[in-house]
């Protein structure tokens, strides 16, 4: 039967779109949260165009197959883990993105990559701000579905602040367009923001139109140096206080040394914390900022406060915070935690998310967008220890439980996913999630869209 | 039957609360659209909490009686308008605003005046930008209903960019909280932001958090004379190619007698056109924004190009601005339109505009939210005058039917109410129509919202 009609499938898309193959369809069952969730797809589309996911979904609605949509595979917690008996529907070759220089938008095909966007947009001294530690390797269909963040978020939003318009298939097949290259638009149900951060579990997005701003220059960094994380995030908090900074990430002890043993930086591995400020205002006023996060850092206990306008030398360090998950893979097994608090409980967290490590006797190294509240402990443990992978579940538990008690989220950008669905309940409601049931079920009754993920 | 119902909701309200005799609900049957729409309701709940909104809605679906939410009654398509045989629940006693300063965070009532939440902010150094022309006398609620805009928002964004979390009421009584004092937060669909502009169509909104940013500065401000009004969104689309203006507002010739003729601002009456445009950038970068908006406009033919940096020289002007609609209402009746295009077809949509005028042989005062294409053509008719009234309703259509057909929406910033409802399917279609109605009912299965609003 699942037979019969995979082979349909084949005989509705060009030859190589339909790929079934063991070999061929392991790289698509698992994103980068390895959640263990995954299961085998009964084929993986490799749809090249909005017509090709239409009909695909067309073809799952009637044999009331599972759809898992996929970007780049670079999510985080699970969300597009594959189904088994379900189909992954890929958009990686989906790769068009053109440029509007006078409406300023880009028009981009879903599995276009985050960087491909930005530098399609440079090429008109537009910027496209949302980005991504991953931004080099994740697609913009993903950014859409988990409404992704990112550093320069802090002063910039996120992506749905960048959304005007988007094409969706939905579950049964039909395309809708939402919005348009107007930037103000009220007419009807804000649904194209219903879309953004859905997770593929309403519709497949299959073109995106997304607003760019005048390019951006940064001034100045600020890297400073604290003794612990408690006082680096004091100093973020005040820093909060006084102004919007275009970046202040963070990076504890475990990061620092993570990042320098996988490729030397030039941190100073033996600093309790490091903060990364950035300015992008013009002039003087660029030098008062600079100066008022300085004064900040010096008050909140910094060791150290460095301050360069060289693009190059700033990157090092951005570099550093952003290759930081990947330095902690190589270390062990990983849980990516993605929790959120309000700004003036960021020390509150920190220090909770420490006190959970020593109880449940893991290694949590935490670096954040610290400026958004929005932090990522990365729990680090050995996968092949039963006892070990035991005590790294119960501290992933503990964190999105420390967050939720704190006022907090148990995702700021990467997604509840696979990986923290068990969570979303604590944190909604029984209320809420009714309320997100009746939408989800409105709109895909018969679930056949990411089941499983989110909710 | 109905009298009864009446009755049990005034024993279940404290005295006051619930008003039915004519003289005192006359007053809340039509908002500033007047669009001949309203009915009678046989009660007005004035509530004063959130527990008695929950406590109405709760009657009302179990009376089955229409809810007709309204806040401030300054809506301009008639999305208040009060229906027979409902209600209308008014929030105007519920005023509550609370500033967070270390969150930046204002925790608002929804009766409470966008300009008591911009006072309250300001006493903390805080700022809640959206400004609608109408932020002295209008209500939060009503802008989170309508995703409300403004004068700022060409830079900063509009009211859902504000808003971190809700409380709302639904059909069925049951109360859900939305989000929180955390900035960014994925967990689960974007709920919240589906209710901000839903027109009170999906729940009653008790309370909002609001997102603070550090106080503006406006340095500069650039009034500009021209010919025409072609001549002067030139300058405009010229001008948001290059930079993003802190304000960039438009006003025909028939908008300046207007306001001149009401109340004397020293405007140019012989001026094609005016346009303002301001600059909040710091220091030199002010400079050099006010020149780069000064050679725009001079190249786009501008006769005059004043500047001043005296914060009540300028206020002068934009008030000017923001009074053109009451000026504009003095001179006979009026219908509001609120159409956006792309910003770069803002000159097509002007002159489209002044084609209608003289086809359909009406006066048509424009003006516009420029820097966001978003444009308010004001017609002015004699409404004693079937043959005039006709003319100007055929007008209304047209200029909408015009900004569709140019990629752009019947409504920025209003709302689509019940005054421009008849124009929203062809703006949408009739499957993005299908996929609203789908979302309403999920939410509302007996309709009791606002019914005849937007849908």
């Amino acid at each position: 039967m699942a037979h019969q009609a995979v082979q349909e499938l084949i005989g509705l898309l060009p030859d190589g779109v339909v790929i079934t193959g063991p070999d061929e369809i392991e790289k698509y069952r698992e994103d980068f949260a390895h959640d263990g969730s995954a299961g085998t797809p009964i084929a993986v589309v490799r749809a090249e165009s909005a017509e090709q996911v239409q009909q695909t979904v067309r073809w799952a609605a009637e044999h009331r197959v599972p759809v898992v949509p996929r970007g780049a595979g670079t999510g985080l917690s699970g969300g597009s883990s594959a189904v088994d008996g379900g189909i992954t529907l890929c958009l990686e070759r989906m790769r068009g993105v053109e440029i509007d220089p006078a409406c300023q938008v880009a028009i981009v095909e879903p599995g276009a990559l985050n960087v491909e966007v930005k530098r399609a947009a440079a090429e008109h001294g537009l910027w496209y701000p949302p980005d991504p530690s991953s931004y080099e390797i994740c697609s913009i269909g993903g950014n859409l579905a988990t409404n992704a963040g990112g550093l320069c978020c802090v002063k910039y939003g996120v992506t749905t602040d960048y959304v005007l318009g988007i094409d969706v298939v939905l579950a049964d097949g039909t395309q809708v367009s939402l919005g348009g290259k107007r930037i103000k638009d009220v007419a009807g149900l804000s649904l194209l923001k219903l879309f953004v951060g859905s997770e593929g579990t309403l519709g497949v997005i299959t073109k995106a139109i997304l607003r760019l701003v005048p390019a951006q220059t940064v001034g100045a960094t600020v890297v400073s140096s604290f003794p612990s994380m408690t006082a680096a995030s004091r100093a973020v908090v005040a820093i909060r206080t006084l102004l919007r900074p275009a970046m202040l990430e963070l990076m504890d002890n475990p990061s620092i040394r993570a990042v320098e043993e996988w490729r030397s930086h030039g941190l100073d591995g033996a600093a309790g914390a490091l903060l990364i400020a950035q300015s992008d205002a013009p002039d003087a006023a660029c030098a008062a900022e600079v100066e008022l996060m300085r004064r900040c850092c010096e008050e909140a206990g910094a060791t150290e406060a460095f301050t360069t306008t060289d693009p190059t030398e700033a990157e090092l360090f951005v570099s550093a915070r952003r290759n930081a998950f990947h330095a902690l893979e190589t270390r062990g097994s990983v849980l990516f935690e993605d929790v959120g608090v309000p700004v003036p409980l960021l020390p509150d967290l920190v220090d909770g998310v420490a006190a959970i490590a020593a109880r449940c006797e893991v290694e949590i190294a935490v670096v954040a967008h610290a400026g958004d509240g929005n932090t990522h402990p990365v729990i680090v443990y050995d996968g092949t220890d039963p006892a070990c992978v035991d005590r790294a579940r119960k501290a992933f538990e503990e964190v999105m439980a420390l967050a939720i008690s704190l006022g907090g989220t148990i995702t700021g950008e990467h997604g509840v996913g696979r990986a923290k669905k068990g969570a979303l309940p604590d944190q909604l409601g029984e209320e809420v999630m009714a309320l997100t049931r009746r939408v989800k079920d409105a709109l895909d009754p018969d679930g056949l869209l990411n089941p499983g993920a989110v909710l």
